[in-house]
């Protein structure tokens, strides 16, 4: 057993938070923990929302362009997010809506490269996900992501 | 979006760390981000390592009882990993050795109920684990388990 390597801290410094603005209650306790992760550590935090259509764009959250009212609705709830992130005490926090055709896709091709995370975390999708199998986001991140990823329930 | 509730502090309380006495590499990380959280945190950690074999029987590391060597190597890995938990400051360690066929249904049916985790870590089986498919155990666990689960890579 190597000790010395085993005696060496882990924390995870690039942290990507999963929220569905479509399902609050499934990001509630996974923001928790993100949260005080980012305050505790300084950290730096992505938010991120997947819009599901049927085009595939990357936008960040600041800037202006086409906006409609789905998109918009997204976009305000990842700024609401960051804003009690930053109210916490979180220091470095973005923020990424992406509009997509399927949610891990979209996180491991287009989210994961631009950001390069070490830590995914994500929510337990609730009974309120009418739009998808309950819960199956994260563990799909969880199964074809290379980086570290846990599903907070 | 309720502020107040996501301004509460998450910490994970109880967490379970896996570790697979087969296959040190896959702890690895595992254990520094679990002792990490310990130390920082004076969390209760307990760490558990599965001995494949065909009965099913759950022990204490620090119960005497029948011993053959394999079993020996298992409790001795987990003593191993509980010391150097300690030496980092962690101070509510607690170690489990358990005999099952299967490793996934022994953690889900014997140790949750038994140590009530809040947090399940679990690392990733690297190529030495030449016994079952790479990162299987974590993944399944992740899907299975009514607790929040972490995959550390």
């Amino acid at each position: 057993m190597q000790a010395s390597e085993l005696s060496q801290p882990l924390v995870f410094r690039r942290v990507l938070l999963t929220v569905d603005a479509d399902d609050p209650n499934s990001s509630i306790r996974a923001f928790r923990y993100a949260a005080t992760m980012a305050h505790d550590y300084q950290i730096e935090l992505c938010i991120v929302s997947v819009l599901e259509d049927d085009g595939v764009s990357i936008f960040d959250v600041m800037t202006p362009g086409k906006i409609d009212k789905k998109e918009d609705d997204v976009r305000q709830t990842v700024e609401d997010y960051m804003t009690i992130a930053e109210k916490l005490g979180a220091e470095h926090v973005t923020g990424l809506t992406v509009g997509a055709g399927d949610v891990d896709d979209v996180i491991l091709e287009r989210v994961i490269p631009k950001f390069k995370p070490d830590l995914i975390v994500c929510g337990s999708d609730t009974e309120d996900a009418s739009h998808r199998v309950p819960g199956a986001v994260g563990l799909r991140i969880a199964k074809r992501a290379h980086v570290s990823v846990i599903v907070v329930r």
